[in-house]
């Protein structure tokens, strides 16, 4: 009897999670289990706003996938995935092709801007390793160019930051603690500095609790953040936005505009010819795509209802991870012959939003509000608990964040 | 009886070391002493190859002048020199103006690019901690932005330095260095990368030891330098060079073109209206000016012929805190009255040329030749020694070069 061959599109949260628990259920001899991703690496996307701010080295949030993956277990193909195809039970890689019996699609999100005029062109995104760090050498080069100019240049100080959404408020916050340390490294006045956030709702991280958000504007100002809520970007320039609130418009200079108000799942997923509802997979209980039983999707790329609130889940790192041990489960059960697959449910464990490196906002335990030094360490507990999880107490001790008490 | 006014342009080598030398000679009650300068530290100009290659960060390289200069003796105005007034004894300052009644000129050097097209505008240059460390986030820039395009652009990775004498030759040995600590920072192969020296001359460093040239091309080319020689360079754009080899044209794609081939005095000696030769100040054996007793004029903006080789010394850091020596000197005698003056004699400490952290070439104690470990250790003393003449063991201590086991 042939076995089948298993086939896992992507390396983020869902696509390595799901190889990590596939491979510790099934012997080499019940599948051939093969992960494809584009680069050798895994790398933590909740942790790319730090490696973009530059406080936080871009080694520290990667891992190399053999360091979890077992590569006698599993095939590992770094290859670029073009085209899915799952009429043919195929899919398309830049340099090559591969069959599957069962596919598991966990190729992540990419950006969405919304055709605002010159955003895709001239704004930067924090999607993965090389576009986080080029945002880290992209303002500090600008502060460095700053005094070898006779004409003071504004633009190459200010920096705006599209979004007021989970991504973008972390990522205000790690600038918060940085800026004090570039104005050190190239001579320049901190009050000449400006981190600007714009978020189109009247309230940044809308849907979190009132009085949390409060706490983490009131912190971000403090620290030299100014927020324009309610205000759209009408459209991005290489030296400026320009934004509308109320009616009225203003030009803001900027070298450095960082979109991180809009993501949309990976559009391969759309141009595969799989259903799709707002681009993602409306996945079956047990995470199959409807039209495709042999085909599981996790992450970004799965749209999952909410019975309580009738809308999607957010896409986070936590669902993903949750997802992935599901479709592992039932890959294994399907694998061994069997019919009857487990349903998805999800287990909220709270959301923690950090502020900086010793500040947090967050819910936890239901309705357990957090916020300040204790929400700083439940964050980053949070993290190490996906790390054990992952590679175990080995890979904890290596990636882990232990800088609780400073 | 009025105490006269000495003024001093200038806290490079030659401005810094007058200042500390006059200090010590002159009470408070003997002259009021003036030291001018752009900024309120103190820079050593032979480092600045180092901060430009990213190996050496820039506060090593610079100290306040407050620590070395006693702000109890000496008056300290932070501002740019507008022009010299050697006719009315006066010094316009951006935002103000000195009387001096004794002046010392020791405004250092400035680029000189000859006039070949777009070298002004499209090649950086290591004359100051701004541009040096604009070097080093340009090409750090250059190494973040290769990675994060699809199609992907040579001159990125591709570094011309112009100019095979000694700023350009230690300036490659510590990119031979850095390009590889670069490459993993940004996953670029190594072999990718090119550093490409251009030389006009026959040979690098023309007029050194031809064992020793020969030792010091061995040695960087084993780390993957390549040399130009005998090419002139014709043109620079932003994106790439033109250079001319026996009668052959070559395009070379670069973002990043350092000019390290010529300089010349500041331009300010020029339009004072004091006497010059070659845009220099040919001094007096006393370093005075020969049009004006009251102008002592030292480091890279005085010339001074050597007698044996009937051509001038070349501008150095050595011969210009000689010189200061001597100024201080010479202006002690005349503030006590004396008028009999001392002349200047060079004398030659030795030559050593960097080519990495622990890889130099070097002539010290008149012919002895020294190259590999033994000469960096030699340049690191020499490094030193000038660290504890300017501000005694502390300052010694503090930013003196230790690494001499690794």
């Amino acid at each position: 009897m042939n076995k089948p061959n298993i086939v896992i599109l992507g390396a983020g949260y869902g696509g390595i999670m799901t190889t990590v628990k596939l491979q510790k259920k099934l012997g080499v001899n019940d599948a051939n289990i093969t992960l494809v991703n584009k680069h050798d690496y895994h790398y933590q996307t909740t942790w790319l706003h730090e490696n973009a701010a530059g406080t936080l080295h871009h080694d520290r949030t990667r891992l190399p996938i053999k360091d979890v993956v077992d590569f006698s277990k599993v095939n590992f193909v770094q290859d670029t995935v073009v085209s899915i195809k799952p009429e043919e039970k195929k899919v398309a890689l830049e340099n090559g092709e591969l069959d599957y019996d069962y596919l598991v699609v966990a190729l992540g999100f990419e950006a969405a801007t919304f055709g605002i005029p010159g955003l895709l062109d001239n704004a930067f995104t924090i999607g993965n390793i090389n576009s986080a760090r080029l945002i880290r050498e992209h303002i500090e080069y600008n502060f460095a160019k700053y005094n070898n100019e006779t004409e003071k240049k504004q633009e190459r100080l200010n920096i705006v930051v599209g979004g007021g959404g989970f991504t973008g408020i972390e990522f205000v916050g790690e600038l918060a603690n940085r800026i004090p340390e570039l104005c050190k490294e190239y001579d320049i006045d901190r009050n000449q500095v400006r981190i600007i956030n714009v978020e189109a709702a009247p309230t940044v991280l809308p849907g979190f609790d009132p009085q949390l958000v409060e706490y983490a504007m009131n912190s971000l100002e403090a620290r030299g953040v100014e927020f324009k809520v309610g205000a759209m970007l009408k459209e991005c320039t290489p030296n400026s936005i320009l934004i509308e609130k109320d009616d009225k418009q203003e030009e803001i200079l900027t070298n450095t505009t960082v979109w991180a108000a809009g993501v949309r799942a990976n559009s391969l997923v759309e141009e595969s010819g799989l259903e799709v509802n707002r681009g993602k997979v409306e996945v079956q209980p047990d995470l199959r795509a409807p039209s495709h039983p042999d085909v599981f999707v996790v992450g970004d790329c799965a749209l999952i209802m909410n019975e309580e609130t009738g809308r999607p889940y957010p896409p986070t790192a936590q669902i993903a991870i949750q997802e992935a041990e599901l479709a592992a489960k039932n890959l294994a059960i399907l694998v061994g012959g069997g019919t009857h697959l487990e349903s998805f449910e999800f287990m909220d464990r709270g959301t923690v939003a950090s502020l900086g490196h010793d500040d947090a906002i967050g819910v936890v335990f239901g309705d357990k509000k957090l916020f300040g030094w204790s929400a700083s360490v439940m964050k980053k507990m949070i993290d190490n608990r996906y790390l054990l999880k992952l590679g175990g107490l080995g890979l904890l001790l290596k990636k882990g964040k232990f800088n609780i008490f400073h």
